[in-house]
């Protein structure tokens, strides 16, 4: 029987103490949690401790989950607990993008294991996946719909032909978004996870405060209505890609994706990604991205892996060496645009070679025109985009 | 550096060598390849080796990569393999489906692993994610399109309006589907694979004669044509779950899909798997279930696994206790019903509270009509269908 410790007894560490209560009673016990509240009534309320040197000085301990959140206490308690030999799992995406290097290496040094299954995906097999059984692949690519606070408005807004901010606050309302929704809304959460992503494709250090980040706040109902004439969906992408000069390209936007493309069908708080491999071709993974009991059912399978691990190694992690990043401004994409249609002779101007659609076809577009570019370089479309200025109502890449 | 030997180079033997050339050579070694040919002028001829005895007897060898197909040669040279304490990986889901339990058996009695990733899904990560990233799952379903060959033919039927006939004489033309394809049309190989599948998911051996097995040499293009009136895909279906009472139900059979179902975009050659967990919901698999470098890549993992397992077990596996077999008999289901429509009384009073469509709207299918029945027992529903005898032209399960 392992003995572990969750830190935090909050969604995610109730969570984890639930199925391992209902699946793995056989083979773990939870014999801390650590709170600052107390939890009277519940049934573990016995083993809630306030003090995190009980769990660190508890040699029983070898294997602690980290389900608090934040980059305080968590990384605190994380080092502390790695230091003193003892495993650390986790959900903590924001810790893992913004530390991982550094706390990779002293459980390398410690002989333990920090394993982070949870903080990409949910519960969908994704990290131990890219660490065994694509051991054998040169991956290239990784693209992802990762955040499902995203996934549900976008989904909403175009099933319902609804408002961004109505959504936003209906999803608020439902608890599918946070009070302060700029973490997911803006994309943050999406690039940390892509990070991690990253960081475990190629090997090195990834970043996430050098990737392009940009969110969903633009979006607008007309830009729906515009896709859907042309058959495509917008998502909320989180994509890498390992260039022929082996540097890393790497961001997160809202792009317009052809409904027959494979992540066009993953809806809601669903999340989708997609993995292409040198020699397998693309494997897709589907499923919940978040949720108490999906999340930590991957908390767990790694708290299970640490259990059978007996001092071996578990494959996975990078280096500190950090990653060469593409330029973005050198990517050669297609852009939508959304112009008024007063300035289509501009428009056509500026991107030649495109094609316009839409012209009067939509009611409550009036005045406005759609137009798919050619292929460009992203700061060639960014500085004609810029000039045009009034005359251009919004932009998202084609993928 | 390990040394391993690749048995049978043919194509997932040759695959083999090509991944671990291009993807491996830092860590793996083909030290030989045994086949009955000899290969001049490959860049391997060197290694090609006709007597098994040398790789047997060769210290160096920890790991065999069993991709010869069948149960004569392939059975033996397994079981030699794992008796002499090398690891056995394969490819091979007709050994693994019919001899697992005593293959695996044998290989936790010497120390050594029997992997069999690529027997199932090709390249697409099942078994291992069972095994691991799922340990903490009571796995209660999985459903999958399992077979390729079968799935290029009903994705083809389907979006040419073509006959079964017609579309497998070009699939056996371009190579999709065997000379001899009963294996795949006739749902046997998928039948190894839920087998294969089950036994994982339980714990316990599953024996493929016991699965109900149904093919889809019986499907028309009018099944089509009526499915597609009520916006529903014919898959052939390999699915398992585990019933309340704790026995498995497991079979292979066509099914109606509803358009939105998660397996219904999953078309020509491509398999798709969907995993319930009782904690993390459903999660799906999907990608290239066959075809040389993805089933090599799988293999190549599981040879990287057991390199980097220093003698630790591997997770997985199942006992020799076999599982108990719930009846499909008394399994609840809906079915479709194509029939006379000079039967329709007939058909009606046989299946009360079903309901009838398309009754002359389909052109080639004149005096048809096709049913969907209420929820009914399999028995009952078998008895009543064969009672109705030349009224009826098809009948297939609901999904």
């Amino acid at each position: 029987m392992v003995k572990i410790a969750v830190l935090g007894y909050g969604t995610v560490g109730s969570g984890v103490v639930e199925v391992i209560g209902r699946n793995c009673a056989d083979r773990l016990e939870v014999k801390y949690i650590l709170d600052l509240r107390d939890f009277p009534g519940d049934p573990y309320e016995d083993r809630v401790v306030h003090d995190f040197n009980i769990i660190l000085n508890d040699a029983e301990i070898s294997v602690v989950c980290e389900v608090m959140g934040g980059v305080g206490a968590a990384y605190q308690f994380t080092k502390q607990a790695l230091e003193a030999g003892k495993s650390v799992c986790t959900s903590n995406k924001e810790l893992v993008a913004g530390h991982g290097t550094e706390l990779l290496a002293l459980a390398a040094a410690h002989g333990c294991h920090y394993l982070f299954e949870a903080s990409v995906g949910g519960g969908i097999p994704l990290i131990r996946t890219i660490n065994t059984s694509l051991a054998s692949e040169r991956i290239q690519a990784v693209t992802g719909i990762l955040n499902g606070t995203t996934n549900y408005i976008l989904s909403r807004m175009e099933r319902e032909q609804a408002d961004y901010a109505m959504v936003l606050k209906q999803a608020q309302e439902l608890g599918y978004a946070e009070r302060n929704p700029d973490a997911d809304v803006e994309g943050h959460d999406a690039c940390r996870k892509i990070a991690i992503l990253s960081a475990l494709m190629t090997g090195r250090k990834v970043d996430p405060e050098k990737i392009y980040t940009e969110g969903i706040t633009g979006i607008t109902l007309a830009d729906f209505q515009f896709a859907s004439m042309r058959q495509r969906k917008i998502k909320l992408l989180a994509m890498c890609s390992v260039q022929e000069d082996g540097k890393l390209s790497v961001l997160v936007a809202p792009f317009l994706l052809p409904g027959d493309h494979p992540l066009a069908g993953v809806n809601d708080v669903f999340n989708g990604v997609l993995i292409t491999g040198n020699t397998l071709g693309d494997v897709m993974f589907h499923g919940r991205g978040a949720g108490k009991l999906p999340t930590a059912s991957a908390v767990v399978a790694d708290v299970l892996d640490c259990a059978g691990s007996q001092g071996r190694p578990v494959p996975g992690g990078w280096s500190d060496k950090e990653v060469e990043y593409a330029a973005e401004a050198e990517t050669d994409r297609r852009f939508f645009v959304r112009a008024r249609l007063s300035a289509r002779r501009e428009v056509e101007a500026a991107f030649p070679g495109g094609s316009a659609f839409g012209v009067g076809e939509i009611p409550s577009c009036e005045g406005e025109f759609g137009y798919f570019t050619a292929v460009m370089k992203e700061k060639n479309f960014e500085e004609r985009y810029r000039k045009l200025g009034d005359a251009v109502l919004n932009r998202i890449r084609l993928a």
